[in-house]
Formats: structure tokens, C-alpha cells, sequence
């Protein structure tokens, strides 16, 4: 399907961070943009501003990859002045016990089939963080509200990642856009995942397989009921099999 | 007074933008930060980091040139998390058909014992603003609640500035900083004049000639009423007088 010139929903998932770079395990960890994320999230700007999409709001999560995603593409739209919403449940998944390790580690501590299963699997989750941990979310005051709904995680699986999403959309972002809302959501490829799987009905198994690429804009014409008119990326298919082929690069290593 | 170690609200001004450098009259036309007051936002945001001081939320206008500085100013504090909310209450004076204008133009056009009326006066608005003037705020979609209530304004006085900014302070700020939340505010120095002078109760002549130095904090410890319980720049003494000076020296030439 091609982009609707006139979308009401725009999802954008961050470019590389320092340790996408480095083939680490990110997830709640609150690493940087690279360079090369910081260019892909000027990129993602140009083409909204080349497509002339306005919008009425933006909303991202509480990580700096993604913030700053959404900030950089404010800019290049000369909107730095939309009201922005920041949520935990936007957030990356959380990777457990598997944050800050890099493949080799990870394969070398847990070996090679269980770090699959890890990665592909619907619901199994990763090895838990220490809830003594000091990286553990219920000591950092921007996870206060989950920590107050006892929903903090030490770890996720996919499956705990969506259903953590759901609520951000069915509580804040459905009621905007019924209300008529133009929404722009800069985020992770899981919580992306989580929207896509809601908006076109995507099954358990197929959405763990679907790559979301990074820096591209994701357009939805959406009706009242919200149901989907048309959806695309700002791209042309050259870019897309670009795009792709660095996220499965990355993919092999780590989210 | 010398700054509270623990500060519920602090207040800075934005540095250098472009129209500051050429000596034009800004208001509300949305011009970026210069190089210099880049580097400002980065010392105010580093002076924070230095004292340790936190907050739960921040708040700014719908002007860049605040909202960047707010930006570096939470990445220095590494805290882009933070929720952050705009407002067009916290803008700088509109002055009306002078924006644009450098100081020797006005002069030129309206003769310099004019220009100074406008500039130091409590209650005189300068030129209004053609409201078929496609600079209005009217036509711009960021001032449509102040549209709907027949507030956006073709110029303002001094009063009129503080009268719009003080339903932000009684409506929100005021309400959030009850419930025990510390406050970070990057705005303009007629907006931040209002605040000041309403919690330290500062006459209509005095606040005209009180001169807000640019990227310099200025923290308060407010007690449960909000009665002032001490304040201060976090600067030392050099540092104040050298931005005083700064700003005394663009003072001359535009707000």
C-alpha cells in the first residue's frame, strides 16, 4: 500500500543508538543516538516536511533515543512548539538480565539456541532483572506511575511489551485521534510492533517477524472508528530494502 | 539573597537568539538561538547539574528560542524525560508592528523619544500589528486557544504582557507546585518579569527598569503558601554583573 498524502498517524521508530552501534542488548537502558541515528532522525524530518504532513500533537517515550528522534524531526518541520506526551509504555522492551551484554557475551553465557528463543519468541521472557538491581525501573523516578501500578518490569517478553502498549493507546492516543487529532509518535521497534499488530491485526506468530525500519515515517489514514484507510511508508522501495536490510544487520545482534 | 540549596522553582532566561545579534525587535516572530546562546543554555544546564537541583516537570513557551534552551538545559541535567508543557502565557512581549525593526529603523521611523516611551513605560503598547498582517498570531495554529478566547494579541504593553502570563501562574503553575512538584521554567525576560514580580511583589514602576540576565538560574524556595522563603541567581557575583552587562548592552537596542 502507498502512503495516504493525509495521514492522521505517523509512527517513527529511532536510528541507531550508541549501542545498536556496539551489538548490545539496549531495551530501558537510556543510551544516545550514534551519529548515524542522529542523521537518520534529520532524514525521517526532511521527508515529513517534503510530504507537507502537519500534525496536531507528538508522542514518544521516556528513552533520549527517541526523544531526541522526535525533537530533530520537530525541528526540520519548524513545529519544535507541538505539545509532546512522554509515556513509559512507549518504551522499548525491557531485556532483563540481558541489558548492557552483547552477543558474544549473551550466546557465550546462555548459548546460541536459548538467545534465539529469546529473540523470536512470542512470550518467553528474558532472565530477569535483579529487583535489587539499581538499574531496576522501580528506583528511577520517570517509572513512578508504573511502579505505583506495580507494572515496573525487570523484563519482558514481546507479548508483555504489546499489552503494556495497549492501554497508552486505547486510554490517550484512540481518544485524540477520534477527537481529530493529527498524532506523531517517535518510538522503539517493539512498542511499534505493538501499534502496527493493533492497527492491522496482525497475529502472534507473523508480528514477531515483522521489521519495523529505523527512521522511516510509517503513514496512516485512519477513519473514525480507526479503522485503517491506507498506510505506507514515506519511501520509495529502493529505500525501504535499504532500510531493511540495516535493521536485520542489527537484528542479529540485539534490539 | 543568596540561592536556596533546594530550590521547588527556578526560572531561566533564554540566551542570544539571531534577532538579539542584529539588534531587531523579536516578540513573537520564532527565531532561532545564536551560536552564543546556545552556549548559554549549556551553562545554565550545567550550573543546575553543578548544584544538584531536580525537578518533576518543566515548562516553557511556544517560542523556540525558549524551547531549545529548555532542551540543552535537560540534556545537561540528563533528564529529556521529563514531562514538559508549552504554553503561549509564557511568551515574550508581543511588540506588535516594531518586530522586525532594528533600533536605528525605528528610530528612523518613529523618532527615539518614542522608541523610548515604548520600550520603558509600564502601559503603552507599541504600533498594533495589522490584523490582516499574515504574521498575526491569528493565522498561526499554535495560538488557537488564544484565538477562542479573543486573547491574541497585535502588541502589547508591559502590563498586558504580565496580565496574560499571571492565569499560567494561578491556573497551573501555582496549583503544581502546592501538590510539592519542582518546577523548571525556560522562558523571556518580560514573561519571567511577571513571575518575579508577582512572588516578590515588585511594583509596576520598579519592574520595567529590573533587568533579567539571560542563561543565568534563578532559584526560589517557596513555602506552602508560596511566599518566598529565599532566592537567588545561581551565579556568583562576577558572573551576575558580566551578564548584566550583557543584557543591559542588548537592552539598548531590543526586547
Amino acid at each position: 500500500m502507498s502512503a495516504p498524502a493525509q495521514p492522521n498517524l505517523v509512527l517513527i521508530r529511532h536510528g541507531q543508538s550508541e549501542w545498536n552501534r556496539e551489538n548490545r542488548f539496549t531495551g530501558w537502558v537510556d543510551v544516545e543516538l550514534s551519529a548515524a541515528g542522529v542523521e537518520e532522525a534529520h532524514e525521517a524530518g526532511r521527508r515529513l516536511a517534503a510530504a507537507g504532513v502537519e500534525f496536531d500533537c507528538a508522542w514518544t517515550s521516556v528513552l533520549k533515543r527517541a526523544i531526541h528522534t522526535l525533537w530533530i524531526v520537530l525541528d526540520e518541520l519548524d513545529a519544535a512548539w507541538l505539545p509532546v506526551e512522554r509515556r513509559w509504555r512507549l518504551n522499548e522492551r525491557h531485556y532483563g538480565g540481558l541489558q548492557g551484554l552483547n552477543k558474544a557475551e549473551t550466546a557465550a553465557r546462555h548459548g546460541d539456541e536459548q538467545v534465539h528463543i529469546w529473540r523470536r519468541s512470542y512470550d518467553i521472557p528474558p532472565p530477569a532483572l535483579d529487583d535489587q538491581d539499581p538499574s531496576h525501573p522501580r528506583f528511577d523516578p520517570r517509572y513512578a506511575e508504573a511502579v505505583e501500578l506495580d507494572l515496573a518490569p525487570g523484563g519482558e517478553s514481546l507479548r508483555d511489551t504489546l499489552e503494556r502498549v495497549l492501554p497508552c493507546w486505547e486510554d490517550e492516543l484512540a481518544p485524540a485521534l477520534r477527537e481529530g487529532q493529527r498524532l506523531l509518535i517517535a518510538a522503539h521497534g517493539n512498542s511499534i510492533r505493538a501499534l502496527v499488530k493493533h492497527l492491522e491485526q496482525i497475529d502472534n506468530e507473523a508480528i514477531s517477524q515483522l521489521n519495523i525500519p529505523t527512521g522511516m515515517p510509517l503513514a496512516y489514514e485512519l477513519d473514525g472508528r480507526l479503522d485503517v484507510i491506507a498506510h505506507g511508508y514515506l519511501a520509495d522501495e529502493d529505500e525501504l530494502a535499504a532500510a531493511a536490510a540495516r535493521v536485520a544487520a542489527q537484528g542479529r545482534a540485539a534490539h
